[in-house]
């Protein structure tokens, strides 16, 4: 199975509706601001994970396409406010939105995305509204807590892979499970449905993550449209990042508490602690965690009834741990 | 009628029941820092407002208060990332969120405020939710919208009144307004009795605001616990400030168009503007002009069955106009 291909049809729909729902607005420069990275592209797993979480408990797409679209605005919004908090420059290959429009501006930008987002839920069928409003919002409190953690871990020395986890499954997974468990939902899915898909959505999210870590920390930027050697430079506690300051000894260790976090280290330098995370054997155990959370997911849908749409969950927990962007 | 006094029980139930929403929560200085400004104090009009409306129309109090908690942390939100994009130091007479966790935290804390009113509106009876929830999110849109309109008026130097009232309208009545129109819903209110509740709210917040820019320019910084100065070195396009620009000639308007929105202006400096504000009839005329949105605000409400309440929504049309803090 060509999981692009499948996707691709699910793709057209939801952009087609992201755009019409993001158009127009005054002042225009605030709009312009809200537009600029939802329409810059993204992969947009959450939505795409709420429509096939849908289809898969056999509802129809239109039913969940409103909470999709807030899926979407509220992951951009969070990325809109935590580029300004990691002070980053680049995002899908182009300015982020404090870079182009200015801070204030995109603090701004992302509250109105926080409220479009809503917005998009007063079109659910009005029986489901409450429910869906409710398992998002309680995502959107985790991934809040989950920042928060992500800060303050930088600024430690020494973060345990449960904590580095926790912090994950607030940040990213919460989000991922919410897609999941709304777009079953929505869908009409009974309670072990909607269960075995939230829990789909939970490791899905956890497999995404830690390979988007290990993806931040070894592609270049030609490939990621971020900057590079940032995490490293910021001091991020990822899973990489966490096994390798708990098992490098010697002259190894000693470079690594010099390096990692050092804001201004030279390229050089990131490329030093790159080797060490390498050397250690770092970025294989985290592909491995990433995998078995993969596997986790695939596992949680087996009660689903078989159908193609179920493949395609499979293919995309499979594209989650092996995607190289 | 002592409007305190009338309002002091209905205080000590929202306070109460606030306290109790905003208490634990992990990781600890995110919870701190949400809890900062609104267990400051703070004047409540908006949940205040939300039950005033609900009672009104003889709902009862328990049946809105979800909403009104909703209400103050959206209000709060709001001002912490305002706080923000003003770079003010200061607000309730204690240092504003981003100088007391910085300022990734205090955009965070933010955005889990703007989660947390959300989780509010869950409490409500959940016929009410959908119809709430949307009330609320229109405003929260609009409010975004007044911000941006205040931020570009800065840097503008003509405003022109209407302009001013356009933004003022979203900026600050747009929450008024869906505090008295959701209280009234939540309240079981008629359609007639929601609308006139409504154009209440619009028209208070209106006068609220202006008072609210007046006192700014003229107190001291003891009795309202902000920066004093700084809306005229900031170039705020208060009514005020909108009038006296329009309104000043010759070596006055030099003396305007020289010191107002100067960033480093001494307070001397700062006080010759605020003479002239005074010389040219700018102070009394937003004064008349806010006494106008008072009186349309009580005649809206002229159709509301006659009942104690409805005397404290008036006595509150006029505090709102003459209040010195």
């Amino acid at each position: 199975m060509d999981l692009k291909e499948e996707l691709e049809d699910r793709l057209k729909v939801f952009n087609a509706e992201l755009t019409s729902f993001l158009e127009g607005g005054e002042p225009e420069e605030l709009y312009d601001a809200i537009r600029h990275l939802p329409l810059a592209g993204g992969k947009r797993l959450r939505p795409i994970l709420s429509m096939l979480s849908c289809e898969a408990v056999s509802g129809s797409v239109e039913d969940v396409l409103p909470y999709a679209i807030a899926l979407e605005l509220i992951h951009n919004f969070t990325l809109i406010h935590d580029d300004i908090m990691d002070n980053s420059h680049l995002r899908r290959n182009i300015p982020t939105v404090h870079v182009k429009y200015g801070e204030s501006t995109a603090i701004l930008a992302g509250d109105l995305l926080f409220a479009k987002a809503y917005e998009a839920l007063n079109n659910l069928n009005s029986r489901i509204i409450g429910r869906l409003s409710s398992v998002l919002t309680e995502a959107i409190i985790e991934v809040c807590e989950g920042q928060k953690l992500d800060m303050d871990f930088e600024k430690r020395s020494i973060v345990s892979e449960e904590e580095y986890l926790t912090m994950i499954k607030k940040k990213t997974s919460a989000l991922f499970r919410a897609a999941a468990e709304g777009g079953a939902i929505a869908g009409g899915g009974g309670e072990q449905e909607v269960e075995s898909l939230r829990v789909y959505g939970e490791n899905l999210g956890l497999a995404f993550q830690i390979r988007d870590d290990y993806l931040d920390m070894s592609s270049s930027m030609e490939t990621l449209g971020k900057d590079i050697g940032n995490d490293i430079r910021n001091g991020k506690k990822t899973l990489i990042a966490v096994y390798a300051l708990t098992h490098a000894e010697g002259e190894e260790k000693k470079q690594l508490d010099r390096l990692f976090g050092k804001r201004d280290a030279s390229d050089e330098e990131v490329r030093v602690v790159y080797q060490i995370f390498r050397d250690t054997g770092s970025l294989e155990y985290a592909e491995n965690v990433a995998k078995r959370y993969m596997e986790k997911a695939v596992e949680s849908i087996s009660i689903l009834e078989e159908k193609p749409v179920k493949q395609v969950l499979k293919e995309l927990a499979r594209f989650a741990v092996e995607r190289e962007k």
